[in-house]
């Protein structure tokens, strides 16, 4: 937690917060190891960053005296189509794709992702946002992405991926395309990437006739929680 | 284990293998459901990648008849300085960097390497080969990184990475640094990551003082496990 973020309900004034919950309270006290009159560095959820001084202490809350003048770090200019990862996986997927700065997630079914990733309790509204939460604390970001969960595949991309797309360069990552992937890229993208096994051959196919081109990675094969931030880096 | 990784007491004769082991007999009969007559990729270690025909099959064992003609992806041309990551993330690192292809590895302490980090079993011999092992068969190659555990950071610093660096371009990551990270190179490289929390002023001098340019990568703090892809895709 390199950022502690605030919630409206963390707000007695503008500029005083209480936190009164567990999570924030005990890394706080115990791994900030913060004292009376420390400041920490401190953001409201989808608006500014600034320092907040702690006025009060105690073992249930922690009182900050706040200012908030500094805007977050830029967004990706991406949307992100991720093939549902394995529960495992999802939960640091999640975190790092806030962490990096992506806003506009859709988490999809395909061919290969399993039916039973669909009823993990980490797809709740809240998990996802507490997932989320985490990765913005990483990276001292405070705008939270949205993420929508789409359980069918071919009407997604039939019906509204062409909307999604418009405006943007779309590539899907596919270990047999033979173009390979661009890097360091300053237009507008939408990125598709497959779960464990690749996007099967038909999906690739209903992809690109809606306009997304295939890329490759190179030879090498990465776990989702891997090929998602080398991706990043080497597109932004 | 997108590859049965095989090690030279698997070898019955050139042709003919046998594994034994719970962990890749269990892997092939339960996660790939493999049936007599299948093929499954194969590959030495530190030798060639092939395909092995299933001959035989049993709860105990299971023998492939082998052909490798197929050379390893290429290696990244990269000697990567890493302060030692907590134990949760070690192991995730050391399997990403066998993933993507980084074949030195010095992982070193530094001023906010917590000393305990040093003590876990992770760092014996046989727990680092296995999890370079399967970041190896996840990525479908066979060359095993070579890790060096460097518990003194100043000597290192001053007595031996002149030698490691020669002959490359030395590069920090550090959030002070004014210069960007540069992408997409074509030269050969030497990387140091601190640990979280950064390097301190005094290693970041001392650093430099043997020839490293410290660079930033924008203003979001990424764990060590994003860190190290973001950076591999980028650069490579």
């Amino acid at each position: 937690m390199n950022l502690v973020l605030l919630s409206d309900s963390d707000f007695v004034s503008d500029h005083l917060i209480t936190i009164k919950d567990s999570r924030r309270l005990q890394h706080i006290r115990e791994i900030h190891q913060a004292k009376l009159g420390e400041t920490l560095k401190v953001g409201r959820i989808n608006g500014n960053l600034g320092l907040g001084k702690i006025i009060s202490l105690s073992d249930t809350e922690v009182q900050f005296e706040i200012s908030l003048s500094q805007a977050p770090p830029p967004p990706l200019n991406l949307t992100l189509i991720l093939a549902l990862p394995r529960p495992k996986m999802l939960k640091r997927t999640l975190q790092n794709l806030a962490t990096l700065g992506v806003k506009k997630i859709y988490l999809i079914n395909s061919y290969r992702v399993e039916k039973s990733y669909w009823q993990t309790p980490l797809l709740t509204e809240d998990a996802i946002t507490e997932h989320l939460h985490l990765g913005l604390e990483q990276a001292c970001d405070t705008q939270v992405p949205q993420v929508h969960l789409i359980k069918r595949f071919k009407p997604f991309v039939e019906d509204h991926l062409t909307s999604i797309i418009a405006g943007s360069h779309a590539l899907v990552a596919h270990p047999y395309a033979s173009a390979p992937c661009p890097a360091q890229i300053d237009y507008a993208l939408t990125l598709a990437i497959g779960p464990e096994g690749g996007f099967i051959p038909y999906e690739i196919d209903l992809l690109t006739n809606v306009g997304f081109t295939a890329v490759n990675l190179g030879p090498r094969i990465m776990r989702v929680e891997t090929v998602v931030p080398f991706l990043l880096g080497r597109l932004f």
